[in-house]
């Protein structure tokens, strides 16, 4: 509700022409909803299609189905990560569906209108048992809204595949990389490209690893500039970037 | 160089346009040239006045001169960071029109033309004595060709003097949240903002702070999501990283 | 008191200078016994109704068992906390009384009179994951003599969702802040209330979050006063904290 | 400003009685000065004397001044923390009437009226070493309305000396216990006490201490409950709660 | 081998009583064995039934059992530490005297004379869930010949349950404190002992215990003198330790 | 390609040896293959038998057959680390000739002509539970064509063990030497040798070892020269180290 | 003794069935005072010459003067650690017999009866760094009744430097050694010896080596058994608790 | 001492050519001279020009240059690390012919024989900050007998500066790749190489760098394979081990 709008609303009272119980109720809800803070509701509900996100892990099976339920009859599209296999059977009974991808443990419920796909966002990856947090990347960004194209046969440790993907990179508005061990990919990807490059430390890895420390730190110290950083494992954080920018890129619609 | 061109020459060669040496010539430089590996010179000479960068800290007075000499000597922008005052005065006696600014340690000398400011920045922090980090992100982003608009004055400790700024927020295509100590300030913007936001921690704190430790882990460990991390301090980083999306957003030029 | 008095002292008992009840007074208060080292004895047993406490975590069923037995052999309410399934089943088979809360893992066993509840103790919390903690807060406050409300649905990210429960914040005389992931709500919390805040983090969260240490960080450098931090994922510490605190503002009975 | 009054304003609008624009100008506010949100201002002025905080540590002199110039001009009581002897100089040039406790590193200036003493807090430590931090808690504590007694010369490694204070520790309301070192005096004293006690760390020590997290580890990890930890070296937010607490027991005036 | 052993030799080949390959074949030997480098051989031969240790955790059952069979043929009296029920199983398949016992997951299989106990050693811990660490110790203790003494009700949230059991400290030669949570309790013990302490972290706790690292630096960082530390849960170790001292003090037999 | 043999490529094209197309072709894979990137292909080649490794860690066992089957068609020899027996077995369904061995989690499948061995790696461990580590090394080592030795039952707590082995020492022309608990082996054999060490921390131990951590700092720190440490627990990577060395010293065949 | 015991007591008294003294010596015995808990005042009394210790590090100048004053008008010896040389200085000024150790940073000012030196203390260290250390346990070791002897040219990476002490090892009653970098030391020397050893870490090192937390894992996770570990650069520490065997060994007096 | 010679020797005292005495005290020193303990003596006298080594840091210059003159005294090159330049002053006051390196802190003072450069070594690094830990490098491999080239101009966020430095990869026997910030050089020239790659990261960085720990855990976790890491700024052991490598390449001469 803009100063305006406000304005509108007094003379409105003061002319008669509304009540002040009504004016009261419009007012009541003033301070978060006007305000831009129900961003999600508001915001979304322009956007067909754009999902509800249920992060399952540390949720009950029942739990998940119950918050599935609710944010589905609501004719929104619903993607629910780190979901194991169980949970899916039990989202399926409900949603038949629903669909199921093992490797990036994610459901997806679509609803309402599917958007036009407009950012083009790279997911790469250098090693297989990356995947799984990759494909939640891939997932995610699809389910966002965006083109996505995966290129997981890189390595720092075997350079030359990597300088046969430029086109890939070009294609890009956006690159996530999606990187363990060492993390060093994240490196040589931003100094390769121009675009924004999402970084993604994966807990692969062992011994001085330290579950993902090791390639969390070698991002956050890149030498090369126009990286940020999501958290261990967060492929779907990193989605989320990348279709907040995206977003950007090409409009909201 | 493409197939095509590889093709040209080829035939050139075999046609006798071309002696076999010059070709070599050509040919030597194939491997990383014209692959576009070259990404530096090539792109950023269409951008005039993209800033090249030199990081002082850990360099002496006398090379971070000699570096910026050579830089200034192709006609370019130069922006130095974490640059003491004396290293300002060093660089001063050469280039009398060098920039200084003493809170955010920076050293600019602008030469070529200078890129019409397009994209969208907010510089947000929370106190005082994050400002220095602060202000490395401002005059980097300018440097890079964004508007920049700082807001220094919110914290979640104080939260209605947050939500005075939401107007500021919707104007940002992407917004930069420095903040030390506890970090928490990140989170509730990108709980309010759908644009990126560029997470920086920085080491004001104490104690069980460990020297920003404890912000950078707050930031990457945020429920809200849309968020991407830079290195503690690393005011720098994250306006490269914004100056990559607005690029991406409003164009190269 | 010296050698050389307590020499007189039993030289007056021994000719009848001293009474032996007077002296008898005079060496109740001899260091240990006397001087209210035995406070849980004492102290506790003039509030009818304050809980026992045992720990399961470590122990085995047979342990918690008996000591539980033991403790109710005194007429004294006790409250096992961290109790899994099997063990709240082998107790039940002795006091069939026994109450179990499946979520919170506390077994109460209520013996004596049950104290009036007195002070007013808000549960916050964010996400589903943190139940378990935020309910065994709830549970022993109330066991130890407290009005408790819960408000379960508010996070940093979504702010506005917290601006709405400003009531219950203000209706509380302590507030218990159970959050994971970046735990950043206890900061906003204390930045909105003037009560003191007993900030829990948990270990809900993945990557660095480290078990719940960039919680417990966040919370240890909020830049908001007024907040007392308890070990990770101690919902049942948070509460003693808090009963201590009503304990003093209502009085011991 | 309750549902009550707008209902007033609303109904003064309508009625003629209220200008347009005033009734605007009075909701342009509302959102957080009306909700609440402006604890600080409102709160505050009820209660004279009730001081302004500056945390110098990471701030220029120049803009210590300026802030404490700022702040008693509302006719407010003003505490500067970590302040050195040069700060403090500053700021005598300008109030003359200024504190200063160099071993607390406080900065007083007082202004309107000062608080009545109501809550009882005994400060703890061990060690000479741990004096700043106790003592700024002692001059936070007092500045905030509260009888204050030091308790200094204890130690768990000379435990009788602690067992001979047990009056002063029954006096308390609050105890705060602030230790270095292994830091376990904290335990000690919550297993003696019924009151709320908080423990603060010093970074105190050497070798493993790791700058105070040996004693942080220590408190957090406390078997004996009732305590709540504040961040190394704090000694102001320990006061701050315990001043929290205090207002709680004896009524906010 | 002592020098004038060695002059006995070398004139015993001079005048023809010893062969050189007799020679030679002892001397070869001479750089270890006779040196004192093969300390367990030599010194342990002398104080018949010191034990032979096998460390279980990390080996196979298969390999315990030949490595207790084989050092048992040597008449020498074998202790197994970390032992799982079924390893018991099997060594006692083979000797049927071991003795195991359930909570210190120790395996005892005597063989040759047992020694007189000697030195007095006081085991101490607070938790019930310590118990298997301290068992370690006693077990370990009892078998290297020392009395053993158990106090096992002790804990610094509870002080004058420790000062209840004064006398049981004096009679103490060496006093091992087994402690987890945050391992106060060796401090205390200390403070009010002459006898050297040997403190032992456990891992029992949760959260910011980090496996016992809180008690471990706790310990390290005492207050009191006389604390040698031994790595978390290293019960045997501590009791090793302590045997060692004994030996000194009452004299290797 | 060489830059002659670039230049007799140019002159067969203007000769009209070779087509224009053809050439092309060629070119076409310049960048990486003939400027030696594709070390692993070209190289390897020429030295027969060299393997090709997987780490099956993170893989599933079809990821594992699947990779081995593409990698044994090119008639190379392949080495499976991390190989847990299940996956042993089905890639014995494929490769009947798979040899596994149970301790070192390796499988190998020969093909081609397997190498002459030429460098000398002697391999130390001190510990029954550090074997799985040292014979992954061994079995890397001689996969890649060395002459390995073990030398097993060393440690610095019984060093006249290691006198013992100096013949060994000095027959190696490089040394692995793995250790977990406090590491400290390392140090002593390079104090001894002066052939290049290579130190594998191992992750055997518990409570401050921290996982490997410890034998991993001490071997960092050592205080003898020339000593490479590689990750925790990674044996292979110390063999992969050691015939690189070996490779230069003997020759590449 | 219960309150009933105790009236029996008195009772007793009373009527001349309990002589006076006879009651005093009951009484003697009653907790705290009497209890042994001023164990410095009364045994130390006993031992004269043995010293009262002073931390400097963190004390003013003033306040370290003011307390060995203090402490030295009780007639007793008094150690002072981590002394600079104008604290030195400043005692001095005071007591012109103060003792001052440049390389150990301590100040001894001898009053009363020095004792008459028994144990054997063996100080053994490896690096010229590590001296100050060292030093440090020399002096203490000395000051409180002990022969010492040093040994500080040894090392794990010339072990035969070491070998050559063997006798030094076997002079000494209880061993401390003193060790940075690595720290491996400890290790080679408990696998010699059998006597306790002491090991104390040094922050001597750089880099991975965490200002002695290397060495400080290592000595915890030593193979050797038989070590107590005391706190990184705690020479004094060492010393003490080494005191307290020798002590226990050679009778206190 | 071999067998041979021992045999020798008791055949002289059994024929009477050897007094018994002579024999004791040539049999005196076997244990460690004789069986190649004292390697350094030995060994290295045979190498004539093979330098020692002198850590400075930690050590008073007047103990540098005490030990510098002892060493020279044995005709022996010496080589002192991390040596500031006064410590250099003071070397030079007494030998004039030292030569110093402000960049690498080293100083070296040639006796005896210089041998002649045999080995490869190429020392990489990235970044201005890390050339003294390069240099460093640089100056010990030369003094220990190796052609050494310099390649600083590269990092992998300007992949294609490495890829022009092929033939210097190739013309090396072993690789030593200096890093700090994020350390990623190292897996990309063990990727690109087949030489032993020796990783030294530096300490060069700020924030999440925490002092060269990211670096050291990347080159620790690379995925690339023949990578040897040395401690943080290690840039001496590096060239130690790197020596230890050519030594076994083109023999010890």
């Amino acid at each position: 509700m803009t100063k305006d709008e406000l304005r509108v609303l007094l003379e409105d009272v003061r002319h008669g022409r509304l009540e002040v119980d009504a004016a009261l109720d419009r007012l009541k809800t003033l301070p978060y909803e006007d305000l831009g803070f129900a961003k999600v509701d508001h915001h979304r509900a322009l956007r067909k299609g754009f999902p509800e996100v249920v992060f399952c892990q540390g949720k009950t099976t029942d739990q998940v189905v119950e918050i599935v339920q609710r944010l589905c009859g609501n004719n929104r599209t619903v993607l629910a990560t780190r979901a194991a296999r169980e949970v899916y059977e039990a989202v399926r009974a409900v949603f038949s569906d629903a669909v199921y991808s093992e490797l990036a443990r994610t459901i997806v419920v679509y609803r309402g209108e599917r958007p036009q796909p407009k950012g083009n966002v790279l997911v790469m990856s250098a090693g297989t048992a990356d995947l799984p947090v990759a494909e939640e990347a891939v997932v995610t960004a699809e389910v966002m809204g965006n083109h996505v194209r995966r290129c997981y046969d890189v390595g720092v440790a075997g350079i030359h595949r990597l300088l046969d993907k430029l086109d890939l990179i070009q294609w890009a508005h956006v690159i996530i990389v999606v990187a363990g061990m060492e993390g060093a990919l994240a490196s040589v990807v931003a100094g390769l490209a121009e675009q924004p490059v999402i970084a993604v430390p994966t807990s692969v890895g062992y011994g001085a690893n330290f579950h993902g420390l090791a390639a969390l730190l070698t991002m956050l110290n890149s030498c090369a500039s126009g990286i940020g950083v999501v958290n261990i494992d967060n492929g779907f954080g990193a989605a989320a970037l990348a279709s907040a920018i995206t977003r950007m890129i090409v409009g909201p619609e």
